[in-house]
Formats: structure tokens, C-alpha cells, sequence
């Protein structure tokens, strides 16, 4: 076999590889969005399945052998190495842990999980903690055997699943650099919000077919593409699926309608993402998404670049008027964007206002670190907390309900992830000020509810390269440097001090 | 490895092995009654890859070898040598055909069932033509090496994809009593029918919410559980999904509600049939259902033995007129009743009433053994259809579009299915009436919308059995007899002619 022919042969391994994942996806899609209840069991067992043998797949001797023949060649181009290279972190994440360990940690995070459900709102972390020890320990063992594989510390093997090649050393310098700007500008803020008048809140019942009707319109303006995609509704608002079949979900309350339509945007960011990636390198590594910062800039870039924006808000106050009447003054788009912008720290991550969020992101990644690398003990975990969340906003936790047990994350073995979220929002105020800046247009286009300007910018720039580069490569290419913290602390200062 | 092993291990294989068929089972639901038109790329890839993997598993030389080997035990219960029988006929069809035909025949029949749509229309056997010859041709190569291992005729081996051990010798019985019955009874039908009042024919529009909401009910009313399945829309009524989670659709005409409200019955039965499958064997193969031919007995139960009964259009009368106002002569129980059973000889076998469907079903049982057996050339096969349809039903085939033309079986290469519509309508029939002799209560029960006395009468006696007896065995357990094609008869004279 030449080296060509086993880069060929690996090709057609992870297109038959990714074939399974894409139906472990829609099946995953369906259990949130469709399934009976009674259909859990059975459920479980067919993604079990999936699992096993696409593991199985990825990890056979031949993968490792066809990686080590395909490596040899000089014959491949720039997308065929990335690709290779692609298909060799995802067998070194795959091999570097013996099947004991894999279903120690698959069964620990179960449990683990289904305790916290109770824990949680009892507020009792005692409960749960010898659970989540287990799942530490094991995460700890995970991670050590990741790092060895990976030549990168053991917290970083676990940011890796999540944010490939993500290093400790940046995202320490950008927290930091948040943390310390953090405390004088949120009280500038405050100060600033207080001498303004406070918006008025619309009035409900929002009926439920009036939020879908106006979410799948604001779907259609954004370019979501109904005939490779679907709205539907689920507990937690996601994007599932794949490229060319996008699901999306949101879910509805009649008291309000902001949660569904901004889950719908939010939704919607991820699903352009996904059907813009390279149509050449479907079911390939390289034609994935670049990683979860990269995704969750590009669902955050609509939701709170785009779409809080005093642009989008013109455009969507008429729509709003003609939904639920009888809301003129609250639908007003100046009142529009005072709400959507309206900064309040709590003790709550998932309803934190864009300039405290990264505060409560800092936290954990602060704390997980320390939890991998044995500097914590789970004994110690609530009280240090209490603390990093007293120093960072200033308040006092007044139960673990709302401190420690708040998040599924590390009860579900997800350590690792949550720098995403933060690192996500700064990359994209940094890709939306360059989209901006090349395409002077893009404002008032989407005043105008014309978002093809961005979207075909980000096409481009963004969604089209799929993993042939880094997210700083990316992020590079696209803005002319690597994530710079400044253009954040722009469009924070921009939108929440100006005017 | 004992031989008790070998039979362990041949359950955890054919438990994943089933557990990544359900998997494709809800995917080709979804593919049916949700996914978006774009999707169907991505679809094909996901199931070819369960296909190949599912397929590799069972063809396994190690599925082999346990095979042997768990032969050779004494020590195993009933339950697990039928279940055995069932893994080993699963094995032979799998591995009786070389990789090369099984893909040539899937290319031929995915073209031929493209080209077929656009030639049904035209009424073009001609175009169609040599597609459908390299189907049979294909087709036949299978049928013989499938016949060598099985033991047993070509066609034969046909059917036993879908009826395990269906016997020519047992049908061509069967059919040739009905076919010299059917002339001189459909006269009588048809002069019996024309000296009653013609049934009032209710008026729509029929709204489509009111006719789901009131499938559900009647779902509901038969048992169908929703924790554990789902009522949807598609082209085509189908039972989908898994014993646990059990997908039906139906689809809607606002300008009549009987064609959506019978597959929903029809579908319903289907459903209950896999829902009542021993619990203790899900994901092996001895817990499946038996076969076709019982599959459609248990819908033809629900729909043409319960459901166009008197006692359920007593039952239905008003909840239609409650769902329907205004159609209260149409909706009196005895119009409903002489409507569900009207008699009209037509070209369509979808669309044949209850007498004259086994005639659609001969006619195509005998041409299609004429072809397996080579006895047959396509260039003589508008002929033969046209002059076996006059012959059983009295009427000139307008065009091939109303005859060789109309069902997509043959196109699709789904030679040998035909039979088991019309055994499993004669199988209902003696099954329903063994129910009705051992539960007198029944016909009342359906009356007052109680299903419980049929539904448990056949969970004991026919679902619960799984595929751990043969289709003979288990009619024969359920009814005391073989099928005896007299109490179908007798249904029909009790039905068409009294009264």
C-alpha cells in the first residue's frame, strides 16, 4: 500500500466513523426534542451501541497503522494534512484510555449526575460529593494519561476534547486581564444604567404559536435554511444534527418571550455555523467545527453582537408590535435594546448578563484547574467558591444552590469546557468588529433584516475553513491578530457606557 | 469457552446487533416524518454506515464459530434454542450472499425504484423495463444461493426474508380455494349490496386538528400508549421505531377522514403487536415479532375484524358526530357500517375492498413466482397481468399504470412479500374469532370502547410469544387449527351477505 493509498484508506474509515456520529446526533436530537418518555431504555442501549463500535472503529490496530503510513507521505495537500492531523488527535484521545477507565468514568458521571439532580435544589453538597469524587478521580487519571499522549499539562488534555490546542498561559492572561478590569467598570456601568430611565417590560401572555411563528422569521432573516433544518422544542435550548440537516430548539414560556427568541438566535448561530462548514469535507475531521470556543463565538456573534444590537432592534420592534399588540412602548427600539442590555449581577451563570458572565467563567476555570491539579480538595470546594465569587462581583453566595451545585458540568464529568463560553463571547466581539470593519455595510444591513453581508463574511472567514486551522490561526487570518481582550473591553465600553 | 458461553456471547452480539437496527429503525422514521427535504444525503450515509457495520457483525466468522458451538449444548430452555434458530437464520441470510451481489442489488434496485416513479405515471413499462429486469435477474442469482442454504425453493427463500418458513405448497392451497371461491360470492356480494340502501356519504371539510385529535383517542381507546410512542404524519401510513418507542403515522385529507383514521387503526394494530412483545427478550432476536404475515394479521385485526365491526361503528358514531357536526345521517352506526364495507371490484390493490383484495394478492404471488422461476420473460409480464387480472376479477386492465405498473415491491426488489398481506388477512380473521370464542365479552367490550379483554387476549396468545414459535405454531396454539382458509370465508358471508 503507498502512503497515498492508506491517507485514502483513513478517509474512508472516518467518513464511515462520522457516519455513526452524525446518528448518534440525530438520535440524541430526537430523546430532547421527540422521544415518549418510555423510550428511554431503549434509547440508551442504541447510543451504547453507537458508541462501541465507533469506538471500536477508531480504535483498531489498523487506524494506527494507516496514521503511521499516511504520516510518511509528502504527497498530500494543505486540507489533507489538517485532515490527518485531525484524524490523529481524535485516535490519541480515543486510545489513550484503557476501556476499564473509559466505563469507570462513563458509569461515575451517571450517577454522578442523577444524584445532583436531587442535590441541587435540597442544596445539599454533601450528598453528592462523594459521587463527585469519584468522577474527579477518574477525571484526574483521564487527564493524566490524555497529557502524556498530548504532551500538554493535564488540565489542558481536558480543555483539548473541547478547545483543540487551548493553553493554560493565554486564557490565564485574558482572565486576568477581565478579572482586574471587571470590578471598576461594572460599577461604572451600574452608575451609568441607574441615571438612565428603567425600560419598561412588555406585558404577556406571549401566545406560544405567535414566539415560534416570529422565531422561525427571525430563522429565515438570519439565512437559516428550512429545507436543511427544523425549529422544535426541548428543556434546553441546542443545536443538534448536522451539517445539512441543522436542529435546532428552543423553549417557550407565555409569561415572556425573550428566552425563546434569544434561545432561537443564540440556536441559529450554531446552526450557520454548521451548514456553512466545507461542503467538499463532509464526514472528514477537517470539515468539523473548529472546537466549542470557535461555535459558541459564532452563536454568541448573532446573539450578542448581531442581534442586541440598536440595528437589530429597529428592525425587530415593528415585528413585535404586529406579534403581541399592545406592547408600543415596550417594543419601542430604544426600550428594546435598554432591555436586552440591562446589566445585573446575580449569583446565576446561564442568566447572567453579557458584562458579569465572564466573572462566573473565570471562577470555575479558576477552581477546576486547581480541582485537577489536587491543589483543592472537594471538602474545601463551596467555601472557595463563596470566596473567588465574593472577590470577582462582590456578593455573597447565600446557598450551595447557587454557588457550587448550579451547573451539570463537573457532576457530568465536563471539565474542561467552561473557559469556551468566555473565550466564545471575546472572539466574537474580536470577528464582528473585523466583519464590520471589511463590510462597512453589515449595521445597516441588518437593520434592514438583510444578514447575508455577515453571514457570507463569516462563510468566508470563518464557517468555510472548517479545522484546517487553529481557532488563533483562525481568528488571525480573519481579524488580523490573535484574540486580543481589548476589542472585548471595546464593545463592552461601546454599548454599556456610550450614549 | 463452554458451550453456554457461546450462546452468552452470541446474545451480547446480536443485543448490539439489534440495539444498531433500532437505531436505523428510528432513523428511517425520521427520514419519513420529520426530516426536512435537504437531509436525505446525510441520511443515506448515516444508514449505509449501520448497514455495513451492523452487517459485518452478523457475518463475522466468530458469529459463525459461537454459532457451532452453542449447537452442540443440551442445556438450554426453549426460549434459548428458538432464539438460537432465530440467530441462525439470521446468520444464513446474511452470509449466503457475496458482498459483490448484495451491493449490485442494492444499486440495481435503488435505480430501478427511481426510474419506476417516473414510469408509473407515463404508464411506460417499456422505460422501466431493463431496470427491473437487472433486479430480477440480480434477484434470482440470490434467491438460488439463499434456496441452497435454506433448503428449500428459490422463491421460497424469497419469502423467508419476510414469512420464516413460508411453504408454496401450503399457499398455492390456500389462494387457488379462494381464487375458485371469490367469482360466484363477489356476485352474490354485489347483487346483495345493490338491493340495500345506498350509505349516506358524510360531507367534509374535515379539519385536520379534529381528525388527529380524534386518532388519538381512538388510539388511546385501543391501548396505544403514549409514554412509549408517538402518532406523526407521513406520505405513506407506517409502524416505525422500537417496542418501546413505537412511531406510527398516518397522513390527512381535509376532504376525508376514514383514509387517516384506518391507518391509524391499522397501524395502531401494528403497534400494540410490537408493544406486547415478550419484555424479557427485547434486543434478541426470538423477541421480535414472528413475520409479516403475523405483523399485517394484527393490523387487519385491529382494522378489518375489530374496527368495521357493528359494535365499534356504535362505539365511533358519536365521536364523529361530536368531532364532525352536521353529518349526523352519514355517522348513524349502521351507515357507518355499510360505508367500512362497501364492496368494488377496482384495479387498485390499495385501494381493494376486503373481498376482492386477496384477489390483487394472487395475482401478483403467482406472476411473481413465474419470473423467479424463469417461467416468465418481463416482456410477457403486462400481458400475463392483464389476463390473470380478468380472469379473477372480470375486468380489462386500462393501462399498466393500473396494472404491472401500480405497487413499488418489484421495482424496489421486494419479490415474495406479496402473500403475506392476504394470509395475515385470514389469519386475523381465525385469530379474531378464537378471541371472540374464548372471550364472548369482547364484541361488547369493543362497543363500549374497551379493548382491554382483545388486547390482553392477544398479548397472551400471540405477542407475548414473540418469534419463539413458528407462524403455524402459534396460529395453531392461538385457534386450535392450522390456517383454515373457511373461517375467513365465513367471516366474509357472516359480513357481505347477512343481514
Amino acid at each position: 500500500m503507498t502512503v497515498l493509498d492508506a491517507y485514502k484508506s483513513l478517509e474512508t474509515r472516518f467518513r464511515r466513523w462520522s457516519a455513526l456520529r452524525e446518528a448518534a446526533g440525530m438520535l440524541t436530537w430526537d430523546m430532547a426534542a421527540v422521544m415518549p418518555e418510555g423510550g428511554h431504555g431503549a434509547r440508551a442501549e442504541q447510543l451504547a451501541a453507537l458508541d462501541v463500535v465507533s469506538h471500536e472503529m477508531l480504535t483498531a490496530p489498523e487506524t494506527g497503522e494507516l496514521l503511521a503510513a499516511a504520516q510518511e507521505s509528502n504527497r498530500l495537500d494543505v486540507w489533507q494534512i489538517a485532515n490527518l492531523a485531525e484524524m490523529q488527535r481524535l485516535y490519541v484521545h480515543a486510545t489513550a484510555l484503557d476501556s476499564d477507565l473509559v466505563e469507570a468514568l462513563t458509569k461515575a458521571c451517571t450517577t454522578c449526575e442523577g444524584i445532583w439532580r436531587k442535590a441541587r435544589p435540597a442544596a445539599d453538597f454533601a450528598q453528592v460529593k462523594p459521587y463527585l469524587q469519584e468522577v474527579l478521580s477518574l477525571t484526574r487519571q483521564a487527564a493524566a494519561a490524555k497529557a502524556e499522549r498530548l504532551g500538554c499539562s493535564p488540565y489542558e488534555a481536558l480543555m483539548d476534547q473541547y478547545e483543540p490546542g487551548a493553553k493554560v498561559a493565554a486564557i490565564d492572561a485574558i482572565f486576568a486581564d477581565y478579572a482586574a478590569f471587571l470590578p471598576d467598570f461594572l460599577a461604572e456601568v451600574l452608575a451609568h444604567q441607574a441615571q438612565q430611565q428603567a425600560p419598561v417590560e412588555p406585558r404577556g401572555p406571549f401566545a406560544i404559536d405567535k414566539q415560534k411563528e416570529l422565531g422561525q422569521r427571525i430563522m429565515g432573516t438570519m439565512g437559516f435554511d428550512f429545507t436543511h433544518g427544523r425549529l422544535d422544542t426541548s428543556l434546553h435550548p441546542f443545536c443538534g444534527g448536522t451539517p445539512d440537516d441543522v436542529r435546532i430548539t428552543t423553549r417557550y414560556d407565555e409569561s415572556q418571550f425573550v428566552y425563546a427568541l434569544m434561545g432561537i438566535i443564540h440556536e441559529t448561530g450554531h446552526a450557520l455555523y454548521e451548514r456553512q462548514l466545507p461542503a467538499d469535507w463532509r464526514l472528514q475531521p477537517v470539515g468539523q467545527a473548529r472546537g466549542m470556543t470557535m461555535h459558541e463565538s459564532q452563536s454568541l456573534l448573532m446573539e450578542m453582537q448581531a442581534c442586541r444590537s440598536e440595528a437589530f432592534c429597529g428592525y425587530l420592534a415593528p415585528l413585535l408590535m404586529d406579534a403581541f399588540p399592545g406592547n408600543e412602548a415596550a417594543f419601542a427600539p430604544d426600550n428594546l435594546r435598554r432591555l436586552y442590555t440591562r446589566v445585573k449581577p446575580g449569583f446565576i451563570r446561564v442568566d447572567a448578563d453579557e458584562v458579569t458572565y465572564p466573572a462566573h467563567v473565570i471562577l470555575r476555570y479558576r477552581l477546576e484547574q486547581a480541582l485537577i491539579a489536587g491543589e483543592l480538595s472537594l471538602d474545601d470546594l463551596p467555601g472557595a467558591w463563596n470566596d473567588g465569587f465574593k472577590a470577582l462581583l462582590g456578593l455573597d453566595v447565600p446557598s450551595d444552590c447557587e454557588g457550587c451545585l448550579q451547573d451539570i458540568h463537573w457532576y457530568d464529568g465536563a471539565f474542561g469546557y467552561f473557559p469556551c463560553y468566555s473565550l466564545g463571547a471575546m472572539t466574537a466581539a474580536q470577528i464582528f468588529a473585523a466583519a464590520v470593519a471589511a463590510r462597512p455595510e453589515i449595521p445597516a444591513a441588518i437593520g434592514r433584516g438583510d444578514f447575508a453581508p455577515l453571514r457570507n463574511w463569516l462563510a468566508t472567514n470563518v464557517h468555510g475553513l472548517g479545522s484546517s486551522l487553529s481557532t488563533p490561526e483562525i481568528v488571525t487570518r480573519a481579524t488580523g491578530r490573535p484574540l486580543d481582550i481589548a476589542v472585548f473591553k471595546n464593545h463592552l465600553r461601546q454599548r454599556y457606557l456610550a450614549g
